[in-house]
Formats: C-alpha cells, structure tokens, sequence
C-alpha cells in the first residue's frame, strides 16, 4: 500500500511541527542554562553529582548497547519479508537510541538547573523565578519527547507507507526495551542511595536528610537525576511511541490510511499544546507552583481536545464508507468516524483527569486516606505499613476501575466492533497523552526542585527565606510526581490493551498465510483464545506471576544495594568521627560507586525476565495461553503498578504531616514509623511501580512481534515441533537462569554482609 | 438420568464408611477429653478462652444466620426446575451448616485440648503425651471434615441421583459462603487481639508475649481458637467439599455415572488414610513433633495413591467407549480411563508434597530465604518489611508455577480433550485431598500448642522442662501452619480451574435450551469466551480488582481492630499501674469484647464484595466477560494468597531466629525490627492470605449459579435488558455500598481515635 498525496504532505508538515518541537526544546534549554549557578560551592556539589550521574548513565548504556545488538539480530531471525525486517531492526535501534538520548537529555538538564532553581531562590522574589527553572527544565525534556517521538513515527510512515506499522513495531519495541532498563537500573540507583541515606542519616543518627555529613547524599542526588528524571523520561518518551505505534497499527486496520495518519494529527496537536502549556505555565505573584502546573494542565487538555476534534472533522469523512483501505469490514458500520474518533479523544483526556484527582485523592497531604496513614503513626511502624498497604490495594482497585470503566465506554462507542473498538482505545490512549509534553514537565520539575533543595541544604549557601521556597516546590514535585506514574500507568494499560488487538491481527495474518497448507479446521482450533481452556487459564496464572516476580526482583535489589550502602556510611561514620563533627568530608564518590555497580548487576535479571517469559510461553504453551500470559500480565500489572505507586506516595506524604507538626512531629516516635513506613514506600513508588509500564508493552511486543513465529511452529512436521520446543527450552532456561544467577549473587552478598557485619562489631 | 444399582450400592458403602469415619472423630474425641486438664489456675484460664470464644461464635453464626436465610431465597430466584432448586437451596443449608459444625467443633475442643496438652507437658515424659493430644485434637476435626463432606456428597447423590450436580452446586456453595465469613471474621478477631497484644506488650512494655499482665493475652488466645482453629477447619472442609463437588459435576459430563462416583471412591479412600494416618502419627522417643507429622503425611499420601489405583483399575473400565452416559463426546478417545484416572489423583498427591516442601524451603527457619529476611534485620525495620515482601513475591511465583504445572501435565494427560482435562484437573484436587484428614490434623497442631504455651506462660503452673516441650510443639506448628495454607490454595485453584468448566458448561446448557428463539449465530457470538475482546480483558482486570480489594479490606479491618485494643491496653496500663508489678488483674474481657465487635463488624463488606462482584460483572457485561472476571481472580488470587501467607511465614520465622540469640537475640535493635516484620505478616497470613481461598471458590459458585441467569437476560427483548441492567445496577450499589460503608465507619474510628489520644496525652 502506498499512501495518497494527500496523506503525504500532511505526514510531512507533521514532522516539520516534530522538528519545531525540538526547536522549542532547544530555545527553553538555552533559556534555562541562561540562569545564574549560584555560589562556588553550589557549584561543586552540583559537579559532583553531574559527574556521578553522567558515569553512571554511561556505563548504563555501554551495558544496554550490547544487549541491544543481541536483540537485533534476534529480531532478524523471525520470518518476514527481508526489507521490512531489516526496516524493524533499524528503527528498533532508532527508538532504544531516541530513548536513551531522551534519558540522558533529561539527566544532564536536571542536574545543571537545579543548581540554577537553588540559585534563584536565594535571590529576591526567588519563588517565581525558581520554580520558572523548574518547569522550563521540564519543559525541554516534554518538547524532546513529543518532537522524537512524532519525528520517529512520521518518519517511518513516511519512508514505509503501508508497511510502517511492522516496522513502527521495532521502534515502539526500542523505546520500550531501553525505557524498562532505565526505569528499573536508575529505579534502584535512586532508591538504594535514598533508602541507605536516610536508614543511617535519619533513622540512626537522627540528622537532617541532605546533611552534608552524610556520605549517601550525593549518591542520593545522582539517584534522583538518573531515576526520577533519565528513566521518567525514557518512560514517558515510551509510553508516548508504544501509544503511537498501537494507534497507527490498529488505524490502519479500522480506517486504513487515514486511521494511519490520524493518530499523528491527535499526537501533533499534543505538540503544539505541549508548548502552549510550558509557555503559559507561570506562577502569578504569591500562588503555589501547583496551581500553576495544574492551569497549564487543564488548558492544554480542553485546547487538545477541542482542535483534535477540529482536526477529524476537517480531516476524516462523515461515513465508514467513505474511508479507504480499512481491513476490518468497517464498510457497513453505521457511524460517524469524525465523531466516535473525537470521543475517543475526549474519553482519554477525561482519563487524564479523573486519574489526576484520584491519585491526588489517595496520596494528597489533606485527604483522608493520608491522614488515616498519618494517624496509624500513633501505633507504630507495623500498623504504619498495613495501612498504607491497604491505601494502595484500594486505590489500585479505583484506578484500575476507571481505566476498565474507560476502556467500556471506547467499547460502547465502537458500536459492537472489536477491530473498531481496539483502534479507538489506542486514540483514547493518544488523547490521554495530547497532554505528554506538560506532563512530562510537571514531573522533571520535582526531581529538580528536590535536588535543589539538596545543594541548598548541603552548600549552607541559601537564606533561610530561600530554602523555605525550594520546601515548597518540592512539596509540589511530590503531588506532580505521583500524578504523573497514574497517568504512565493509564497509557500502559490503553496501549496494551489496543496492542493486544495487534497481537491477533499478527496471529490471524500468519494463520491466513498457511491457511491453504493446514486446512481450515485447525486454523480455527489455533485462532481460539478461549479463556475457558486450562491451558489459557495456566497463561493468564504465569503472566501475573510474571509482574510478581519483577516486582519482588526490583524490591530485593533495592533492599541488597541499599544494605550494602548502610553498612558503608556507617563505616565511615565510625572510622571517621571527624565526619560527625564536620571536620572531616565523607568519601561520597565510594558509595555513588557502590550504586552504580549493584544497580548495573541487578539490571540483568528483571529485563531478561521481560523479554523472555513471553518467548518461553508462546512457543511453550501457543498463542492462546501467549494471550491468556498477556491478559494476565496487564490485569496484575495495572493493579500491581497502582497499588506500589500509591501506597509509596500515601506513606511519603504521611511523613509529611508529622514533619508539619502533627502527632508530635519531627524526632517523636510517631516520626520515626512514618520514615519507616516512607523508606518501604521507597522502591515500591520509585523502582518497581513504575517499570511495571514498561515491563507490560515490552511482554505485549515481544508477543507482538514472535506471534507469526509462533505459528509456523505451531504446525506443520516433527521437525518444527522440536523448534517450538527447543525455542520454548532456552527462553525458559534464559529467564529462569536469570532469576537463580540473581539468587545465588544475593547468597554470596548475604554471606559477604554478614563477614563485614562480625567485622564491624569486632571493630 | 437413574444411577445403576451397582453405582447405588457403592455409594451407599461409601456413605457408611463417611458415618464410620464420624465414629472415629467421637472416639478420638473422647480420647482426648479423658486426659488430664491440670491445675485449677490453668483451668481458669482455659474457661476464660473457652467462653470468649464461644460467645464469639455464637454471635458470628447468629449474624451470618440472616445474611445465609437471604442468599437461599436469592438462589431460589434463579431459573431452573423447582424441584433441583428445592434441593439446592435445602443442601445450601446443610453445606453452610456442616461449615458452622466444624469450625464450632474444631474451636471447642481445641479451647479444651489446650489444657490437656499444657498440663501434659507439666508432667515427666510430657514431650510425646503433649503432642499425641495435640495431633489427636487435629484428628477429631479432620475425621469430622472427611466424614461430613463425604457424607453430603454421597447423600446428594443417592437422593438426586443425575440431577445431583446441580444441588451439589449448592452444597459447595453453602459450605464455601460460610468458610469464607469465618475466615475472614476469625481472621480479623484472632490477628486485630495478636498485633494489639504485641505491639503494647513486646514492643512498648517489653513483657514477654503471653505475659498475664497484658490485658489482650486472653482475646489473643481466644483468637488462635476462633481464627486459627475455626475458620480454617471451615476453609479445609469447604475445600474438600467444593473440590468434590467439581469433580462430580465434570465427572459426570466426561465419564457418565462412573464419573459421579469415582471421585466419591477417592475421597473415600482419603477417608480411610485419614484415619490411618491418625492412628499412626505417634512421637517416637525423643524425635521431633514435626518428624512425626511429616512421617504419618508421606506414609498416608503413599497409601492413598496406591488405593485410589486399585479403585480405578477395579472400578472403571479399560476403554472410554465402555462409559456410560458422558456428554463430552469421549467414546471415541484412545486412552485408558483407569491410567488416566490414577495418573490424575498421583499428580494431585504429589503437588502436595511439592507445595510441602517450597513452603518449608521459602518459610522454614533454616532455609536461605529466612536466612536472608532475618539478617536484613540488621539494618532496620524497613528492610525487614522489604526483603520478606520479595521473599513473599517470589514464593508466590514458584508455587503458582508448579500448580501451573500440575495443569499443564493433567492437560497433556487429556490427550487434548477439554472436559476430560477439566474432570481430571478436579480429579487431582481430590487426590491433593486424600490427605486432608492429616493435613487438619497437621494444622490444628499448631494453635493447640500455641494455646497451651499461653496457658502455662500465664498459669505460672508448669515447670520449666514443661515450656520448653511446649515451645518445641508450638514451633513445629508454625511450620504445619504454613504448610496447610500452601495445600489450601492448591485444592483453591485446582477446584477453581475445574470449575471454570462448570461454568462453561452451565452457559453450554442455558444456550442449547434457547437456541431456537435466538439462532445459531447469536448462540455461537455469546459462547465466545475470547480473551482477545476489549471488554473480556476488562473482565480480567475487574478479577484481579476484586482480589486486591479484598485483601485491602482484610488488612485495613486488622489494622483498626488492633488500633483499638492498642488503645484500650494501654489505658489500662495507664490507669492502673498495679497492673504492671502484677498486683491488679487486667480487665481482659473489655478487650475480647472489642476484637467480638469489631470483627463482626467489618465482616460483612468483604463478603458482599465476594457474593456481588460476579452478580455485577455477569449481568453488567455478559458471560465472556465473567469467564475473564474468574479467570482474573484466580490468577491474581493465587499470587496474592501465597504472597501474604509466605511472606508472613517467612517474617514469622526470622523473628524465631533473632529469637534463639541470632545478631543480637532478644531485646536488641534486630529483634525489634523482627517482631515489626512479623506484625506487619500477621494479618498478611492470617487474615487476608487464607481467606482468597474461599474467595476464589465462592466467586467461581455464584458465577456457576448465575449463569444461565446472565445467558436468558442477555436476550431477547428489551424489557429483558432492563433486567439484566437492573441487576446489575443493585449488585454493584450492594458491593460498592458495602465498602463505601465502611470507609465511612473507617473515618469515624479515626476521629474517635484521634480524640482518644487526645485524651490520653491530656489524661
């Protein structure tokens, strides 16, 4: 299929609007490193902590790029035409590599305008201006996601016509891969070096979190530049593409080429939105940085939604009919496309909305969720955790609702057609992230306004007016950034469920190809996804034990690495008594290096997971239980990501209402259980929580892209039975292998811990 | 359909040998009263359990007498022949009964074996006196589980013969409803008095658990019998009787008559290992307890597969086609029903032993997981909480993959038919429960022990050779403990599996009946269970939902109930300081009122969760949906129930090892991490973790029940849709009121709470 001329120039004005994005992005960046850097010493702690995450983000990606090759080639092995296959493994380099430079893009700004922000708000009438810096900051890395994320999908679809979404697939599959890794190696980075910190600076020796004689706090500050900012980054860039390319795949499907090109109007309108919510985000005289962020929030969606509906009405026909190439027998369908495609829109950016309140609703400093965590304080650190356990089993519950009761209304809208009903969730998914580019910058804006306050803290440098101004931004990173993981979680499930579509479009394609060598009947039997067999059944189990596992292995990381930082800040503590009284300077570049290694070894085994599990049980098992693994993977996932998210920031929060006075405040018991409660709350919001988005279009993708191989092997002679299986053996041993290597490393730091734990007693 | 008067004959025999195994509970029973019941200051105490937990009882069955009196008239509400519906409703009553029976059973005389075995263990010799009570006490009840579930299965099928299926439907269902509310009640009653007690007692005070002194020692106590002892004699009784009546409703659609009274042999054939087991569980000189049980385990399992073998071979016949009267269509099969039959009940016994010992690796004291959680003690509350919430993950994920497996080989056995796989599937859940007589046994081991270690620590009254045989005991039943909960969840998801035929069937059924109204392709459109549709997916997510929600509940009920008994314990510390040099006795019966009232209280949202989540999700969006709903449920309700039993056991055990004088021992930094790890387990394994096992069947039952419900209003006319909607609507106001009801009383508990500590900080 080639596209009409029509179609052309509107893809290529779009990706002259993606090449403006980036044009923005590059002004606002110019426009933040403009700013004034503050004192020397500011100076150097920001050094520090640029030269540890810029290390470690480097060998991050020496890491990944390996294994990125490897990928590669294994995707030039599935069958397929040569030409699209060389195109999917080009542009999967492309997405890992727009993904990876999105990352770095993120780092190296957040930790050059923090510095800038801690500055300012030194200065006279400092909150205006800080809090400017911190929402541009975000801003050149929204206008980056949105511009190589519309460049890249423009791209493809301009070079490739009807043969863009096979290789659209390899670019989501990059950027989804590189995202995962990122999440889950600068997720245990920043938890591990946040959590060690604050067991030994809070908890033990009863000093301010950043205090300078705390070893772990530049590590801590890395931490949040190549966690909170690189992988959020990533992830949103991901979320951002994977949503694209499902859209693009299943348009294609439903409204043939114009389903193709629609999805990348919606997306472009996000663009131009994107810069009209960063340039009319401003703080006015004295309100908080979050009535700001929320205006520009809200603005932008009602101006999103209105010109996408603008745009399908002046660009799709008044009738099915009238729409050309669409495989799925729309032809007769009685409605509107103009209208159920700006419904759709309008379902996703509602989504946005209700999420924003929900998550606010759950995790908010004044609301009663939160409070109730609050007060269990009273009774000390074990009924600390089971609440906020139970916030975020029931706040899952409500947000997963939403999302389903979202994904119901897309379904009514279809008017009974699954093809129809699978395009529109993806448009709902683009409509939810018509708001990306703001988004994306309401959630650098905490890492940076909390890293901020970490050089004003360490540096002494900021008046005490000054450092009460970066207390509250960074109040007001911690709502936005809770916001932000509802919001990545909603796309995952919207993507996934529209790629889930895809998935059988892959099946049903490679099927209709060998329909003529097997006979009909066992086309049939192959095409069942009866979730009634056992054997589904089994895959739906295996694909929520997959998103347990992941969890627990991105939680055990976190709990290894940060006991190893534990037992190196009080060595130092106890080998140094000068550090104590501020004599003497810790050695904050051996525990940055202690990250950096352990968050690179536990990197490994969750990843592999993800990318194998769905290998193992699609050629294990066939694609029916591969979609009842799916189906499993997304209903635990969703709940899962949600539940780890929320009960993290109900516990974060609660803390901060005993440290505003309540229940006896700083230094009382009812403290002390809310750090507790805070420091479990840590890899759960930050490490595992949010990779589960990744880790579910990943699993989707791989099913995606393997599904025709599947079904090759699935038929046919002995000799393609001993492939399935084979194939099914090594994906097994592969992932698997991962998990027990992972074991036997934690024996070994067990063993090695508790040698350095006698040591330390007999020293 | 008539049975055969061989089937009549056999049937007959079996519900003499159900009576028999009823005789065997009366003598062991009489057994274990005729021991001696020690001094008058234990018999004190063991009157003071005895009575709160009578009284507990008694209120919970007058409460739960209304909500079953609702539920039998709703059941006769839906479609059906009048005279099947009669039966059902009627053996409604008697499954909900013999539930109530049990647990009664079990908390009466383990409130009196208590006694015996602590005064047993005061006497020279008393390793092996106290635990032939204690084994014996666990004999009695799962003699009377055995009998009675076989008794109501076998009478079922004498007096409906063909039609029994259908009634069976209700038997599990009554037996399931009432196991669920007990659990969940006794979950909350016995952890709500365990946390309380501890966080006051060891935590604050620093007096030993059990220490008189502590006015929550009596409810905690209580809670053992009625929780510990009640609800999970419920549970396994439940288990055994759904399992069953899976087994005869798929035995009947794939082996004809045959296959109704098969699983009755098997079953039958437990009862007498049951009994073997029993009698040969005796301690040998100086060996351990848990030698003992795990010897009369192994020894029951080995004869049970060897006869289930012998019946199959004597009872079936050597070809499907020599079957009679099975509607699956299996004449034509090639294999051989008896080797499938035995191959079958073999893979159920040794999922058993397989679930025994991942338990024991993830959970037991010397294992590397254990191991692990106890020396993350070192660092601190908040790595305990985390490292055995990995640990908890990734046991969850092996012991779902190994029931995954056990499906997958039943499957491969089933030569690729469904039904025949479905009716083995429910086959192995009967062979997992040849040995539920033991496994009862096993269980009420431990909080008999338990008990009787509270009453001698309490009494002052046995030597100190005594507490020691007493700690010894109380250990091995921590270890049958977990053990049980593993078995527990396997006979959930085998029964739950073979049950999703069930519910398969009864669509298969309701359509055939209207097939000429509406015509094939209608039949053939609502028949597609495919995993593949947006909404079906939807149907997923809301399983799992339910599932999280659940637990939430669970876990939130404990965290209030404690809070209150912290409070209450405290006050009385407070306001009377004799308390503390032992001179004034503690008012223990104000707490055992509060842990009666509040459990009671927060019993009902839960359980109308369970009961109208199906009802809303079936008539909401259709069966396709609901089979995704079922199939959500069960996957997430695996992972979590094993999740929350394991990581418990694990938290449990590490405090075991601080205990025996591990990185510090007693008293230290270490341990006071450990026993926050372990109250944060408690409600985890006692609570929320075992009761999804009856949640997941009473889910699958109403599912069952309501089907054809679903398929006759999803319909015909639009009066019919306003039914179905109708329903619907008020399924989901009952189950969102209920929780919506209890956030508000949640919110009233804290703001008497907070006035509370108001007045305690002013008072």
């Amino acid at each position: 299929m080639q596209l009409g001329a029509t179609s052309i120039t509107i893809v290529a004005v779009i990706a002259v609007i993606a090449l403006a994005a980036l044009v923005v992005a590059a002004v606002l960046r110019r426009q933040v490193l403009a700013a004034g850097e503050g004192t020397v010493l500011m100076q150097q702690i920001a050094q520090a902590v640029q030269e540890g995450a810029s290390a470690y983000l480097s060998r991050q990606f020496r890491t990944l790029a390996l294994f990125a090759a490897i990928v590669c080639a294994l995707l030039f092995l599935l069958p397929g035409d040569s030409g699209v296959k060389i195109g999917r493994s080009l542009f999967f380099l492309v997405g890992a590599g727009f993904s990876a430079a999105i990352g770095f893009l993120g780092m190296w700004l957040a930790t050059r305008a923090n510095l800038r922000v801690a500055a300012a708000a030194s200065r006279p009438g400092g909150r205006a201006e800080g809090a400017r810096i911190a929402f541009r900051t975000g801003g050149v890395v929204g206008m980056a996601v949105v511009g190589l994320g519309l460049l890249g999908a423009a791209g493809v679809v301009l070079l490739y016509g009807g043969e863009a979404p096979a290789v659209l697939e390899g670019f989501g599959f990059g950027a989804a891969l590189l995202a995962m890794f990122m999440r889950v190696g600068g997720g245990i980075f920043t938890k591990a070096a946040d959590v060690g910190a604050d067991l030994v600076g809070k908890v033990e020796q009863n000093i301010p979190e950043d205090d300078p004689r705390n070893a772990a706090t530049i590590a801590d500050n890395v931490g949040d530049n190549v966690g909170d900012c690189a992988g959020m980054a990533a992830d949103l860039f991901e979320s951002y593409a994977v949503t694209l390319v499902a859209a693009l795949i299943l348009g294609r499907a439903a409204f043939g080429e114009q389903g193709m090109v629609f999805p990348l109007v919606v997306t472009a309108v996000g663009a131009l939105v994107a810069a009209l919510g960063v340039a009319i985000t401003r703080v006015r005289g004295e309100e908080s940085g979050l009535t700001a962020i929320n205006r520009g929030f809200y603005v932008s969606a009602l101006v999103g939604v209105l010109l996408a509906a603008v745009a399908a009405y002046a660009y799709l026909p008044s009738s099915f009919a009238a729409l050309t190439g669409g495989t799925a027998g729309l032809e007769t369908h009685g409605g509107d496309p103009r209208l159920v495609a700006s419904a759709a829109v309008l379902v996703g950016v509602v989504l946005a909305g209700v999420i924003l309140w929900v998550t606010g609703y759950f995790t908010g400093t004044t609301s009663k969720p939160t409070l109730h965590v609050a007060r269990t304080t009273l009774t000390g650190p074990a009924t600390v955790v089971l609440s906020g356990i139970g916030v975020g089993f029931e706040s899952a519950v409500y947000t997963a609702g939403i999302i389903a009761a979202a994904i119901c209304g897309v379904f009514l809208l279809a008017g009974g057609s699954v093809p129809l009903a699978l395009f529109l969730i993806a448009l709902a998914g683009c409509g939810l992230l018509t708001t990306v580019g703001v988004i994306v910058a309401m959630d650098t804006f905490g890492p940076v306004s909390d890293n901020a306050q970490g050089i004003a803290e360490m540096s002494g440098d900021v008046s005490d007016e000054g450092a009460q101004i970066l207390t509250d931004l960074d109040a007001v990173g911690n709502t936005t950034k809770a916001v932000t993981k509802g919001i990545a979680i909603a796309t995952a499930v919207l993507a996934a469920t529209a790629l889930f579509g895809s998935y059988a479009d892959a099946v049903t394609h490679a099927l209709a190809d060998i329909r003529g060598e097997v006979g009909d009947d066992l086309v049939a039997a192959m095409l069942s996804y009866d979730i009634i067999s056992p054997v589904t059944l089994v895959g739906v189990i295996l694909g929520g034990a997959t998103v347990f596992l992941f969890s627990g292995l991105a939680v055990d990381a976190v709990t290894r690495a940060a006991g190893a930082i534990v037992f190196e800040v009080r060595r130092q503590f106890r080998e140094h008594p000068g550090i104590m009284t501020g004599e003497v300077r810790p050695e904050y570049g051996r525990v940055v290096d202690i990250c950096t290694r352990d968050s690179l070894r536990e990197l490994a085994t969750p990843g592999l997971l993800a990318a194998f599990a769905p290998i193992a049980v699609g050629f294990g098992l066939g694609v029916g239980p591969l979609a009842g693994f799916l189906a499993g993977a997304i209903g635990s996932g969703v709940l899962m990501a949600v539940f780890l998210a929320n009960s993290g920031g109900t516990w974060d929060n609660a803390k901060k209402i005993i440290e505003d006075g309540n229940y006896g405040g700083k230094g009382s018991p009812a403290h002390a259980a809310a750090v507790i409660g805070d420091t479990v709350g840590d890899p759960f919001k930050d490490t595992a929580g949010p990779a589960i988005n990744p880790l579910i279009k990943v699993m989707n993708l791989v099913s995606v892209l393997i599904a025709p191989a599947v079904v090759v092997v699935s038929v046919g002679d002995d000799a393609n039975h001993v492939v399935r299986l084979s194939i099914a053996v090594v994906a097994t041993a592969v992932a698997f292998g991962a998990v027990i290597a992972s074991r036997v490393r934690a024996a070994r730091v067990d063993r090695e811990g508790r040698l350095e734990h006698e040591t330390q007693l007999v020293g």
